[in-house]
C-alpha cells in the first residue's frame, strides 16, 4: 500500500490509470475507520483493478458548533487496517490544500433533497459533503465509488449528484455493517459511554420493527408506524429523538401512503452524541393490488 | 466531422480517448456561432489531438423574462462553420436529456464572485452556467476547455470552478474577437437594428478609453475613469447603461485604487438587447513604485 499526501501526485496517478484502462474502486472516508469502512474497501478491491481510499476530515461539512475539532483522528491505526483490507493507495490531504485562498465554488442539492432529515438540522452539511466528494471524484477519477447505506441521505444525494452532473463513474451504496446487537457501526460510537452504548441499540431495534410492521403486517399508516418506532426509542431513558421519518428512497419526500421503495430513518441523541441509522423498506405490491379491483 | 446527439455516445467516445491518451480540446457553445467561437475551435484543434464543440442552449442559465425561446438557433449553418474550422466532433443534446426528472444538483459560486456584475442583474444565471459546464466537462472530459474573454465573469467563474473542484483539465480564456469598428462579436448582435448596431460601437470605445487613461495616463481614481467611460457610452442616444465597473480580474471585487490586474466591464442595453464587453487592464508597477519612497 502506498500513501499519497499531495493532490497533484494523486491526480497524476489517476491519469496514468485512465490511460492504462485500469478500473479504480474508491472509498472516501473521514478516517476513524471501522468494519463498515473496511467492508467497502474489500468490495472496492474485489470489484476493481485498484482500490483507493481517502482520509480527510472535511471542515466545510461541520457546523460551527459541531464536532470537527474533536472528530477522532488515528491515521496510523487507520493505515494498518486499510493495508490489511487490501488497499492499494491511501490518499490523505489537508484543509489548506483542499480549500486554497479564494475558494468560491460549491456543489449543492436543492432543498427538497438537502433540506430534509439531517439536512434540516445541519445547514450547509450536505453542501460540504457534495463539494468535497465532487473534488475527490475529480482527483481520484474512480470507476466505482463506494458509500455506506448507514449515511442514507448522503448516499442518496451523492448518487443524485453523480447522475445529475454526469460524473463518469458508478456510485455503489453498500449495506450498513452492524454490531452484534444491531447498532450501526459509526466513528461516532466511540463517543458513547457504557450506559449510552447499551441503550443505543433501541435505534436499530425501532427501525427494524417499523420495517417489519410495514412489510410483514401490511401497515400502511405512516403515523402509526412512526409512533411505534418513537415509543421503542423513547423507552431508553438516555435517548433524545432528533427525528424519526419514513421517506421515499429516491426523492427523500415523506411517504404518507407507504408505497414503493422507502427508508425508515432516525437521528437520536445520546448525551451530546448524535447517532443516525436507517433501514430500507420495500412495500410489497400485493398490498396495493386489491384496491384496483 | 461527426455529430453525436447522445450523452452516452459522447461519454463512451471520451473514455476511449482517455484510454488512448489523446488530448481533447473542447469548446462549449450555445450555437449561433460567429468568428469568436470559430477562433476557439481553431485554437482547440491546433493545440490538441481532437477538437470537440458542443451546441446546447441551456435553459437553466436564462431568467424567466430573458431570451431563451428567441435565442438564435441555426444548427445547420453552425455545422458547416464548425466543419470548415476543422472540428472533429460536434456534440448536441437537449434539455430533456440534460435535465432528467428529479434533477436536483447545482454548482454555484459564492456571492462575492457570482453576485456582482452580470450576476447581480441575472439571478441564477451563473449557477446555470457552472452547472451545465460541469456536466459538459464530465461528459466530454477535455484536456483543455476554451472560453472567450468576452464573457469575462463567466470565464473567471469557470476558471475558479475548475480549480476549486479539481477538474483534471486546463481552462483557456482566449481574446475577444471584434468587428472592424471594435464591437465585440456576440450571438446577440443579430438582435440589433441598423441604428442600434451603428451606436453599439460606443461600448468598446469607452472601455478602451478607460484602459488608455489608466495604463498610459496613469489615472488612479476609478470614479474618474468610470465617469469618463459612462460619458462616452451615454453620448449614444440609444444606449442605456446597465453597469460600468472596474474590477480585480481574479476576485471580481471593485478596484478603488486601480492596482494590479484589472478588467473594465460594461453591460449596455440597446433597445431590448443587452450587450456586454470588457477589456483587460494591467496597471504598470512604475506608477505605484514612487509611493514607497
Amino acid at each position: 500500500m502506498i500513501q499519497l499526501k499531495d493532490i497533484k501526485k494523486m491526480s497524476a496517478l489517476a491519469e496514468k490509470w485512465a490511460r492504462q484502462g485500469k478500473t479504480v474502486g474508491f472509498v472516501p472516508t473521514m478516517g476513524a475507520l471501522h468494519e463498515g469502512h473496511l467492508s467497502l474497501v474489500r468490495t472496492a478491491k474485489r470489484e476493481n483493478d485498484i482500490a483507493v481510499a481517502s482520509i480527510f476530515v472535511n471542515p466545510i461539512q461541520f457546523g460551527p458548533k459541531e464536532d470537527f475539532s474533536r472528530y477522532p483522528r488515528d491515521i496510523q491505526g487507520d493505515s494498518k487496517k486499510l493495508k490489511s483490507a487490501g488497499l492499494d493507495v491511501l490518499f490523505t490531504t489537508t484543509p489548506a490544500e483542499m480549500y486554497t485562498e479564494g475558494f468560491a465554488t460549491y456543489v449543492l442539492a436543492d432543498e427538497g433533497m438537502a433540506g430534509v432529515l439531517c439536512g434540516a438540522r445541519r445547514p450547509g452539511h450536505f453542501r460540504g459533503v457534495l463539494t468535497v466528494v465532487a473534488k475527490l471524484f475529480n482527483i481520484v477519477r474512480p470507476t466505482v465509488a463506494y458509500f455506506g447505506q448507514k449515511d442514507f441521505q448522503q448516499a442518496a444525494l451523492i448518487s443524485r449528484m453523480a447522475a445529475d452532473l454526469n460524473f463518469p463513474l458508478k456510485v455503489a451504496v453498500c449495506p450498513t455493517i452492524r454490531e452484534k446487537d444491531g447498532l450501526a457501526m459509526s466513528s461516532r460510537n466511540m463517543y458513547l459511554d457504557v450506559r449510552e452504548r447499551a441503550q443505543a441499540v433501541v435505534v436499530s431495534r425501532a427501525l427494524f420493527e417499523g420495517k417489519r410492521i410495514i412489510e410483514r403486517c401490511g401497515e400502511c399508516d405512516s403515523r402509526k408506524v412512526i409512533k411505534k418506532m418513537r415509543a421503542i426509542i423513547t423507552a431508553a431513558p438516555l435517548a433524545r429523538i432528533d427525528y424519526v421519518e419514513i421517506v421515499d428512497r429516491a426523492t427523500l419526500k415523506k411517504s404518507e401512503k407507504l408505497e414503493g421503495k422507502l427508508a425508515a430513518c432516525a437521528a437520536v441523541f445520546f448525551g451530546k452524541t448524535r447517532l443516525i441509522d436507517n433501514v430500507l423498506i420495500d412495500v410489497p405490491n400485493r398490498r396495493r393490488a386489491p384496491k384496483k379491483k
